[in-house]
C-alpha cells in the first residue's frame, strides 16, 4: 500500500489538471491516502479536488487531514463554501476542529450550519478533551428490543450513519442502554426472531466524564471495536471507537517517555516540527533547572569533604564513576517498575515484595559491577600519586565497595520512587530518570565518603 | 464494569459449590471477565466451571487466560480431556500456546486433535511470532464476487466463524484476494445486487512475513478492524485483528522504554512477577557492564589531568555537576528525537534540520543553565581553598562556560545518536539514555579540561 501511495502521488500530479481522470482516481483510493495526497496542495487545488467528490466523501477526507492543515484551509475559504464540508466531517473530528477555532471563528461558522449539526458541534465541544466525551463520536445505531430481526435490519438500512456498523445498541424508550447485538448476531438469527431474544445484556461501557485513558484501557481489555458512552442517566450518547482508543494509547506512550526524561508534556502532543524552538526549550528547561538547583545538595556534600579530597586526590577522580553507575542502575529499576505498574502487573500493595526482589537483583549486579570497578581502579590509577601511607589495592577495594553499595541503594531507590509518587496520587512516570540520577547522586556521595572515612582515615 | 468484576468474584465464590446457579452466572458474564474470575482457581475447579459451558465458550474463555496458566492447566489434565478445549480456542491463541509446548507435549496432544485443527496448528505455529503470520487468525469469511448479496448473506449465515464478522473478503477461484465489503455494505444493498457491484477493490493488506510492527502501523493508519494477510501468491490466508495490533503496539512500547534504559528486552515480554530474579539480573547486567567498561575512557581523561586537579582541587569538585547536566540534556534530546522518528514525524533525511533546531534549543538552555551554574559555584565555593593567584569569579566563569558548552554538545549528540543508529539499520531506541550519558561524559570532560587549560594555566 505504501508504494501505492508513492506511485499515487506521482500519478496524481499529472491528473490534477485533467478533470475526468482525476475524479475517477480520487474515487478509487482509500480516504486516508487521498488525504495524504492532497495534504500538501495549496488551498485552491485542494478545494478543486474535493469539489469533484460527493459531500460525504469530502467530509471524510477532510477529517483525515492534519489539524493545522484543516485550520489553514478553513481560514482561506469562505464560510459558506466551508460549511458543507464541515457538516459532513466525522462528528468527533469536527468537534475537535471546532475547539481549535477562535471565538470569532466559531461565531462566524455557526450560522451556516444546519440546526442539527450546530447543536451537535456545540454539544460535543463542551466536553473536556481528556474524557470519554471529548473523544466520542455521536454517530451510532440504536434500536428497540421489541423489533424483530427483520425490522431491525430494515431500520439499520434506513439509518444514515456514516461510520461502519459493528454493533447495534438496544435502548429503552428513554434512550437508556439495555445491551447490544453485533450485526452478525442479527443476520445469523431467524428474521422473525425478536431482538429481545438475542441481544447481550452484559456489556462494557464508559461514563461520559471518564478519563480517556481509562476508556482506552477498557476498549483494550474487552477487545472492543467500540465502547458505548453513557451520561449520568445511563442514556447512550456516543461511542468511542477502537482507533480513537489506539490514538489515546499512543499519546500516553509519548507522554510517559517525555515525563520520564524530564520533559514537561504539553496539553496536546504536538508534532516535533510544529513545535517552535522556544516551545521545545520551554518544555525542557523546567526540569533541567530544577535538577541544577537540587544539585546544590551534592555540591554541599562534596565541599564538606574538601580536605579529604585534597589529601587523597584519587578519591575525587572516582566520584563520576560511582555516580554514573548508580544513576544507570536506578534508572533501569525505575523503568521496569513504571512499566509493570502501567501494565497492571504490579500494585502499590506489592511494595515490600518489589523492594525485596529488587534488592536481590541489585545484589547480583553489585557483585559484577564491583569486580569491574576494582579492576578499573587498579589499571587506571597504577601510576597515580598516592600518599605513601596508603596502599592502592586497599583504596581500590574501598572505592569498589562503595560502588557496590551504591548500586544496591540506587536500584532500591529507583524502584521505590515511582511507588512513592503513585502513592501520593502522581503519575509514576514523573519519577523520571533525571530525578533518579539526582537523588542517587546524593545517596552515592554519602556512601562514598562514609566508606572512605571509615576505611582510610 | 470493574466494580462488576469485584462483586462478581465474591458472588462467584459462593456459587462454585452451586451447580445450576453457577452455570447461569458463567453464561451471563463477558468472556474476559469469566477468564479473570477462574484464573486463580485450582485446575480441578477450573475444569469444573468450564464443563458447565458449551465447548465454543470453553475455548474462548481458555484463550483469555494467561499463557502460564494455560500451560499449567494443560500439564495437569489428561490430553484427551484437554483436546476439545484446545480445538475451540481462537486459532491465533491456540498456535501461540502450541509454540510454548515442549516437543514431547506437542507430540502428545496432536493425535487427539481433528485433522483440520491439527493442520491449522502446525501451519500457524510455523510462522515467526514477530511477523504477520505469527499473530494472524485463520478465522475469516471469504465469498466469491459472482454471488448476489442475498446469497452472500446466506453463505455468511452458514459459515462457522467464531469471531465477530466486520468485513467479508472477496476472493477468486484460487483464493486470491480481490477486495472486501463490510457487513453493512451487504445489508444496505438490494438483496439482488451482485457482490461484484458493491465491493471495494482498493484495500490495505499485509504479507505473511511482514514485521508485526509494520502490520500494526497499517491497522492504525487505515483505522482498520482487521487487515487481511496474504502469502506470496496473493492468496488470503488470515487476518490480523485490531486488538492484536494494539497488543503489538503495547509490547513495542515496553520494548522501547526498556531499550532506552539499557535493558536487554527478551524475545517475549514477560510479566514482572513471572521473570525470576536472575532473569531480571541478566536483562540489566549487560548494558551496565558495557557502560562500566566504556567508562574507562572517562577515567583515562581524568587521570591525564591529575596534576591540574591537584593544583586546583575546586575543578575536581565540579566534574559531577557538568557531567550530570550534560547527561540530562542529552537524554531529553534523544527522547524527543526517538519519539518523533517512531511517530514518523521525522525522517533520516531531515538530519541537518534536526541538528540546527536542537542547536538553537540547546543555546537557550545553555544560557539558563550557565547562569545557574555560575551562581552555584560562587555560593558553594565561597570558602573553598583556592591558590592565591586564582580568582573565584574567574574560576566560576570558566566552570559555567564549560557547562554551557557541554549542554550544547550533549543536546546535539543526544539528537544525533538515534539518527546514527537508525542510519546503520538499528532501532533508534538503543541509543539509550545510559549510552548517551556515557558518551557525553567523554565530550564533557574534554570540554571541561580544554577550557580549564585555556583559561587557568
Amino acid at each position: 500500500m505504501e508504494t501505492n501511495v508513492k506511485n499515487g502521488v506521482n500519478k496524481f500530479k499529472e491528473l490534477v489538471a485533467n478533470q475526468g481522470e482525476l475524479t475517477e482516481f480520487l474515487e478509487k483510493y482509500p480516504t486516508v491516502e487521498v488525504a495524504e495526497m492532497i495534504e500538501d496542495l495549496d488551498t485552491g487545488d485542494m478545494l478543486h479536488c474535493l469539489d469533484l467528490l460527493p459531500p460525504e466523501r469530502q467530509g471524510a477526507i477532510f477529517s483525515e487531514l492534519q489539524m493545522t492543515r484543516q485550520l489553514s484551509f478553513f481560514q482561506q475559504v469562505s464560510k459558506k463554501r466551508f460549511a458543507p464540508i464541515f457538516e459532513h466531517m466525522y462528528s468527533d473530528h469536527r468537534a475537535d476542529l471546532f475547539q481549535h477555532f477562535t471565538q470569532q471563528e466559531k461565531t462566524a461558522i455557526l450560522p451556516f450550519l444546519s440546526g442539527e449539526v450546530r447543536e451537535n458541534v456545540i454539544h460535543l465541544s463542551a466536553y473536556d478533551p481528556e474524557t470519554a466525551g471529548g473523544i466520542m463520536s455521536t454517530d451510532f445505531t440504536a434500536i428497540r428490543e421489541d423489533l424483530s430481526c427483520r425490522q431491525a435490519i430494515e431500520q439499520i438500512r434506513s439509518s444514515s450513519t456514516k461510520n461502519l456498523i459493528y454493533y447495534v445498541y438496544v435502548v429503552d424508550e428513554n434512550m437508556r442502554l439495555l445491551g447490544f447485538a453485533s450485526l452478525k448476531d442479527i443476520i445469523m438469527a431467524d428474521p422473525s426472531t425478536m431482538v429481545r431474544e438475542i441481544y447481550h445484556r452484559e456489556f462494557a461501557y464508559s461514563m461520559v466524564e471518564e478519563d480517556r485513558e481509562e476508556v482506552a484501557k477498557k476498549v483494550e481489555k474487552y477487545d472492543l471495536v467500540a465502547i458505548p458512552v453513557l451520561n449520568s442517566e445511563n442514556q447512550l450518547i456516543g461511542l468511542v471507537h477502537h482507533d480513537d482508543a489506539l490514538e489515546v494509547i499512543r499519546a500516553e506512550h509519548t507522554e510517559d517517555m517525555e515525563k520520564f526524561m524530564g520533559i514537561v508534556p504539553g496539553d496536546e502532543i504536538l508534532d516535533y516540527n510544529q513545535t517552535s524552538t522556544f516551545g521545545h526549550f520551554r518544555k525542557r528547561v523546567v526540569w533541567l533547572s530544577l535538577l541544577a538547583v537540587l544539585g546544590v545538595i551534592s555540591g554541599i556534600i562534596i565541599h564538606s569533604f574538601e580536605e579529604t579530597l585534597a589529601t587523597l586526590i584519587i578519591l575525587a577522580m572516582y566520584i563520576p564513576m560511582v555516580a554514573d553507575t548508580g544513576g544507570n542502575a536506578g534508572s533501569q529499576a525505575a523503568t521496569v517498575v513504571i512499566r509493570a505498574l502501567a501494565l497492571g502487573q504490579l500494585k502499590l500493595a506489592d511494595w515490600l515484595r518489589i523492594i525485596w526482589k529488587e534488592a536481590r537483583i541489585a545484589f547480583l549486579l553489585a557483585i559484577v559491577l564491583g569486580i569491574i570497578a576494582y579492576g578499573k581502579v587498579l589499571w587506571l590509577s597504577w601510576n597515580t600519586h598516592i600518599p605513601p601511607e596508603y596502599d592502592l589495592f586497599f583504596l581500590a577495594f574501598g572505592i569498589s565497595l562503595a560502588l557496590s553499595f551504591q548500586v544496591i541503594t540506587s536500584t532500591v531507590v529507583g524502584a521505590c520512587l515511582p511507588l512513592v509518587v503513585k502513592r501520593f496520587g502522581g503519575d509514576p512516570a514523573v519519577a523520571a530518570s533525571p530525578a533518579i540520577t539526582t537523588t542517587v547522586d546524593i545517596t552515592g556521595l554519602l556512601i562514598y565518603f562514609g566508606i572512605a572515612m571509615m576505611l582510610f582515615f
